[in-house]
């Protein structure tokens, strides 16, 4: 079982050191310290253990150190800042493993940029040879600066070597982020060694260079220009305290039927705090984690039901106060919940809402729902105490998916002006028929038919191919407009699992098991 | 070796009827007409030959029938719209005959948006069940009309009954270009009978309902109506005579090197003419024709080398005639060759250009060298007659990619003042230091180095995985903005070339394989 839990106490890979307006992030792997055993993880490569820490460390920087506006990514190692994923490890993984690997990945490099969009800013100081997975670490920096050494490189040397695509989002932020001409790219992601110095910068893969002996001195210069450009307001932190499990987020596994029942639930009251208790995150970061451990620890169990319990009123009120607090923890909330509903927008999982008298999908819960796959809700005409759904202001872009719109806007992509329609909606507790008759449900369901059909859906669900399912929802969730983010999500890491897949990757001869061995790879040589 | 030669007189499966403005193309399968031995095509499923069939057709009613207006597509057979592509076929085909077939089958689609596009209008008159790459079909009309008759469904069984997707634009289409909710769209393309009446039109599958009796009128009425829209002027047609191999487009082909060599020739003058011998169109028809057997029969030919050849001031004659011109044969003949460009862009196979004294790579010839993945030009600084670029309008939006617009627009994505810049460098002969200058070379080599460099290159290329050079070119050719087009050639065609490969759909327990055989699919239940 496969834990996220990290503290900077422990890290076995990278340090953290805090001054001033700026942070030091330097990865300095322990080649013993593999999460998985059977690799030594040589040249500061890394492997999922690797990340976890990094990922705890994004986050402690936006909750425990809100002043620092750059964050310099870099190495404590001579001559080497990264040679990327292991591939001794990407080797002998099975293909879920590497897939699910290069999500979580992925995901933190996506919120380094979505750090730097908020004013904390990652800088890469390249002091070292950078390869692979260690370029599209530097890649998701704002800012890369290369040590003109003469023999230090950046490099995406997996097509020629691995036979596997450069796939935390290398091909895609190399011309669409940065803008490297194609034919250049193309040059680039071919050539197993790199490129360095002036060829480097003129082919836009790194910002500027810097001879070793001034080499720190202009980090500092640029991490100090970035910082003054950061309009963060500073504030004291608070301590990401252990993380209690089971409060505000539970989860039932049913192996048998192959789902899990995930339910949030709000509290009895509404409690202002500035510290890790206050509910909209100490929520955020159960649910977040629930997501990751079920992502990886449980991956026959395909189906998620999702529900809410609790005081719609209650969740209304904490609404309020994120709305209307404008300080600095409220925003990192904001964006935190942000981007662990994206997470869950990118899980290979059919995820179903179920709404039920005593739930609370209003405002940012709602959200929960217009992330699933469908929706049901129970209309107990009977009942005093109906289910409802409340939308509020947060429904409305507060909370944009990875392709830059809202949840409700991707809904009704052919009909915006539904969307303004269901603004004049802002408040109002809607009940199942009226959910229904706004298209915010798939269906309202007599208390009757509930559990049958509920059970109908989820064993037919259950019953289809899971990658038919995987590809579909990729599909479908995201309608409309493309970023480089969905771009990775969708374009490049399909072609990737494709390749995974594909013998001359991952067959007994194929280039990724073969590399190391001496023996050259064995290619089916048609074009597919 | 598969052809893609037809003609309407011997379509065996496709009728073409023009009844002035409007054209009625009804499918009409012949069982025992498959392209390839061991299965039938029942129920006017398809396989690659119908296809070849449906092509021709679209073309010719673009080149010998531009007056007609609008194309009802319909079936002539009762009950039975089509039943998409057949099962069998697809169960029995390898891997990488599935992916091209579904590649061409998507071009043509494409096409016939195209049209639409262009005042000759695509009408789905669905007369019967219309399941799989059958609604696909109707998914790429404008207009969708669906018998009323309590029986006739459109439906995506792929996922549930097969465990692949609808991948013929299928799952894009419905909530990209018909506004699908997700949830709607994911309860569609997982039920195996589909939807019919009104809750077709609710879910907007299909815009209107006819019923059986008033079927006909319906089609015609709304045929008409489309017809009248129309923009389109007039004009008799031209004749598609049998195509001429070898005059415009040369080949050589290299199977232990694994490359071909192309040559694209300019004739020795310009002529103005009124017919299929028109060079460009003459030309484009031949480049097509070779992309497609190049792609379908020679697989392990994985990389393309592109010349041109003759006179540039002959193809600048040229280029003037069709932007002079405002006829519609003109106009026709800048859309075919748009849209053998995007047949380009989407081949899997390495393209690189090469450059060199004879050459005339000018206006919209130049275009085929900015589609390539590498363009190299020699500078044969001692020769009077060198390789020259000349870039004219037509670079500039004339032949829009895929994903909407120039291919100098995406090769300078990130600096469009460039774009600009090169405006002003319209009609001047651009030498090899020029073009590698402005940036529209990857490499001017001298003379001295030509040869050696190129073999280096090439020899480079064609030792790379085939599979990762695929997923390479398809994420580095389509930067910044995203379309229907780019999204089912990128995301949708990717997840579905996964899926393909997976046990789950193509393994012998998969549901691919055992679809009619009366055994239930085994799942590996593992979500990836």
């Amino acid at each position: 079982m496969v834990s996220f839990d990290a503290h900077p106490d422990s890290y076995r890979h990278w340090r953290l050191r805090i001054d001033g307006e700026i942070a030091w992030l330097e990865l300095d792997v322990d080649e013993q310290g593999g999460i998985q055993p059977g690799y030594e993880l040589k040249l500061n490569s890394y492997d999922l253990g690797v990340d976890i820490e990094l990922y705890d460390a994004t986050q402690r920087l936006r909750f425990e150190h809100p002043g620092v506006r750059t964050v310099v990514l870099t190495s404590a190692k001579d001559k080497v800042f990264c040679a990327g994923a292991n591939i001794r490890m990407l080797a002998a993984a099975d293909h879920a493993w590497k897939v699910n690997f290069c999500k979580f990945t992925n995901e933190t490099r996506n919120g380094m940029e979505d750090a730097s969009a908020n004013g904390q800013t990652y800088l890469a100081a390249v002091n070292g040879s950078c390869a692979g997975g260690g370029y599209e670490l530097a890649l998701a920096c704002e800012h890369i600066v290369l040590v003109d050494d003469n023999s230090s490189t950046v490099a995406l040397p997996e097509v020629p070597l691995l036979g596997v695509l450069p796939g935390t989002g290398g091909l895609t932020r190399v011309v669409d982020k940065r803008g490297t001409r194609k034919d250049l790219a193309d040059v680039f992601a071919t050539r197993p060694d790199g490129v360095k110095g002036r060829t480097a910068v003129e082919w836009r893969l790194v910002d500027e260079l810097a001879p070793p002996r001034r080499f720190q001195e202009t980090v500092e210069t640029r991490a100090r220009e970035l910082a003054k450009r950061s309009t963060r307001t500073a504030g004291e932190g608070i301590e990401l305290t252990p993380l209690q499990r089971d409060r505000y987020v539970t989860a039932e596994l049913d192996r048998d039927a192959g789902t899990v029942a995930i339910t949030v639930h709000a509290p009895g009251e509404v409690e202002e705090q500035q510290s890790a208790e206050f509910w909209p995150l100490a929520m955020t970061r159960e649910f977040d984690d629930l997501i990751l451990r079920l992502r990886t620890n449980e991956p026959e169990l395909g189906t998620w039901l999702i529900r809410t319990s609790g005081d719609p009123a209650v969740v209304l009120g904490y609404e309020r106060l994120l709305r209307e607090k404008d300080d600095w923890l409220t925003n990192e909330i904001v964006h935190y919940y942000k981007r662990t509903l994206k997470r869950l927008d990118v899980t290979s999982r059919s995820l179903i809402a179920l709404i039920e008298p005593g739930s609370c999908f209003a405002g940012l819960l709602a959200e929960l729902a217009f992330a699933c796959d469908r929706q049901y809700m129970l209309d107990d005409q009977e009942s005093d105490d109906d289910a409802t759904i409340v939308l509020t202001e947060s429904n409305f872009g507060t909370y944009p998916m990875g392709n830059g719109i809202s949840r409700l806007e991707s809904r009704f992509w052919a009909d915006h002006s539904h969307v303004d329609r269901l603004r004049k909606e802002i408040g109002t507790a809607l009940t199942p028929a009226e959910a229904d008759e706004l298209g915010l449900v798939t269906d309202a369901l007599d208390d009757i038919d509930w559990e049958d059909e509920i059970r109908i859906v989820v064993e037919g669900r259950t019953a289809l191919s899971p990658d038919a399912c995987t590809g579909m929802e990729a599909n479908h969730r995201f309608v409309g407009p493309e970023t480089i983010e969905t771009k990775i999500f969708g374009r490049l890491t399909a072609w990737q699992n494709w390749i995974f897949n594909r013998p001359n990757a991952s067959g007994d001869d194929g280039a990724l098991r073969r590399y190391g061995t001496g023996k050259k790879a064995v290619f089916d040589r048609r074009r597919v």
